[in-house]
């Protein structure tokens, strides 16, 4: 019995694929992309009526790695949460993870080459919103001969995904799971991002987002953007606790102080440079563009409930008590406009001092919820396997 | 009747005077700064006795020109707060408010010529604490010839230097007036320090903080930092009200959103440009590091209550519930060690969705509670007047 509980919870099988579609997408900007590639990660078995998929929907910096260790010895950045045992369990779904287009883990993004021109997109990659995202992903979903996802499933941008699928796309999925999410923007969101993106835009090799042709890479200007997104990810008492005024070099006691190193100034440091060592920051404006722009409720004249009108899937709605970029209210506003619509919705607001980044981390009742959750999904589709 | 309203209520009349001391100021870090100058202003007349003045402490960004309107035409940045029948009223008390050393509106700082080298000294000045501000405001109030302030008032890091002096200065204050401050900063406040500075000094124009030898300015990465700082003093809240997702220019309805601007991007770019046209990015460096290494508890074992025992003034403590770089629980932790120090203190907690700003804006409640402070204090003062 233990070891069987040992092999259930064991590592998680990898599959990385990238598929490429010839056949163009166009962007709701208005453009073309007459192809473009998808690398994705599966995780489990598809089940003989492939109903048993999920759909996991990065966020900002997100990628296809979401769960297991891949062949650098990395994990997945949702490792906590899907695998064999865990929420997202392995053993009952067939989970997908793509790295969406736009972003710069080898789908189609800034970094491509454009074939017009033979050089790399860079800034001069189309405008993408995250109907864009979704609409490549029903190209995927057909790929894999899937007609029904068990479950779309994305925390923050993930979640805005999550909720656009379940109103454009209602025949096509049973569940949608959003978390620590919003319908739209508040100012000071959008005002986050525009700093990021200044900050970027004013590296010097930043060239215009021509910085791959030019050979340079706005490295200070992407790190410091991650800074101030890392930051606000976290919550005051969390960083409190973890760093208070804790000095990593020189003596706060000392009168001579230009050597101070305060702990949290330096972890955010390290955290921004080795961002920037892997991200591009051409997909940093791109996507945080997209966040800025989402608003779900515009197309329906501004009406929240008319909104999810059209929605048929069954909801689960997850917010942290301490997130302040997407704090619990956003999470209640969805809630209520669907209960307002009808829709059979469950809400879990975490207990929580780890910010915004809480989607991502351990938190007992956060698992537990969503365990349940997706275990009475998995018990409905295996009750109906034939 | 009306007439003598008007009039007490009227134009701040400005004194602007510089004083340059002779006489070494012993810095904290160690370094003797030979001689240094201060500009201020004064409003209002100092009593026969001497006992009538309150010394205004400005906060990072902060000057000499508190109230009135100077010759520029530029009102002062507390105008709400000092004047002629104002809560800190020019009828009654002789307010002092010069601008700090390491600052850059005229008092001895980085833009100053080092005596040393002849250069300016950018980068090179010295390092600041909290402390040595207080210590050069003595000077001033010995050249003043005032014994003992009836008030030492500031909010945010001007609050810092009031609670600096009444642990520090027992005898030299009847009262201070504390607001939006706390004893210390916390990880969270320091990190954004930190992103700014680093903003400041990843300007290729930084020049190791000697641009005004190269001719320079790294107006980008003051701009940056002044974005992030105005930011997180006003409150989510308050950004949704004034701005919320109105666009300045393009149309978030198009396909094409290539030219969308939310307004709260453009109002903020225009604030961060604005501020980096008037402001010094190395005094912006070493006043955000005095309120890193602010700590008012740490030379007396932690203990806040051992802190201010020596303190012998009285205590007004203001905060604002949407503040959250200096929120309510900072200035209840003073409060709360003051009452445990058997001190007399009054706490205000104003409602206000104004965020940290709310220190500077108008405000029936808080104008109202320092008003019947300092009225007390000037009712007292006016009593004891030979």
């Amino acid at each position: 019995m233990a070891n069987d509980l040992q092999s259930s919870k064991g590592q998680t099988a990898i599959a990385k694929t990238a598929v490429a579609f010839d056949r163009p997408l166009n962007l709701a900007c208005g453009f073309e992309l007459t192809t473009h590639e998808l690398v994705f990660e599966t995780y489990g078995k598809l089940n003989s009526s492939h109903t048993n998929a999920i759909l996991i929907c990065h966020a900002l910096s997100g990628d296809h790695h979401a769960a297991g260790v891949d062949s650098e010895g990395k994990s997945g950045w949702w490792e906590h949460y899907i695998g064999p045992g865990k929420p997202i369990d392995t053993n009952r779904f067939f989970v997908v993870c793509p790295n969406n287009i736009g972003s710069c883990f080898g789908s189609t993004g800034p970094n491509s080459i454009n074939p017009a021109t033979g050089k790399h997109w860079g800034a001069d990659f189309p405008t993408l919103e995250v109907g864009d995202w979704v609409e490549s992903q029903v190209f995927l979903m057909e790929h894999l001969e899937i007609d029904c996802w068990a479950a779309v499933v994305g925390g923050s941008l993930g979640g805005m995904q999550a909720m656009h699928w379940s109103v454009v796309h209602p025949e096509k999925l049973q569940h949608a799971v959003v978390i620590a999410a919003s319908l739209k923007l508040s100012a000071q969101n959008i005002a986050f991002n525009e700093i990021a993106r200044r900050a970027i835009q004013s590296d010097v090799n930043f060239k215009d987002g021509q910085y791959l042709e030019h050979q340079t890479s706005p490295k200070d200007g992407l790190a410091l953007a991650r800074m101030i997104g890392h930051l606000t990810y976290l919550s005051d008492h969390a960083l409190g606790r973890k760093f208070g005024r804790l000095v990593r070099s020189g003596d706060l006691d000392a009168a001579q102080k230009e050597l101070v190193e305060f702990e949290i100034s330096s972890y955010l440091n390290y955290q921004g440079d080795k961002f920037a060592k892997g991200f591009d920051a051409n997909s940093y404006i791109l996507i945080t563009k997209m966040l800025d722009y989402f608003d779900l409720v515009k197309n329906y004249k501004n009406d929240a409930l008319a909104t999810f009108s059209n929605a048929k899937c069954q909801f689960l709605v997850v917010s942290f008590s301490s997130d302040w970029r997407f704090s619990p209210e956003c999470s209640e506003e969805i809630t209520d406009a669907l209960i307002g619509a009808d829709k059979n919705v469950t809400y879990l607001r975490i207990e929580s001092d780890q910010g915004h980044d809480a989607f991502l981390l351990p938190d007992a009742r956060y698992e537990n919820g969503v365990s349940l959750y997706l275990n009475r999904v998995a018990d409905q589709l295996e009750a109906e396997q034939p």
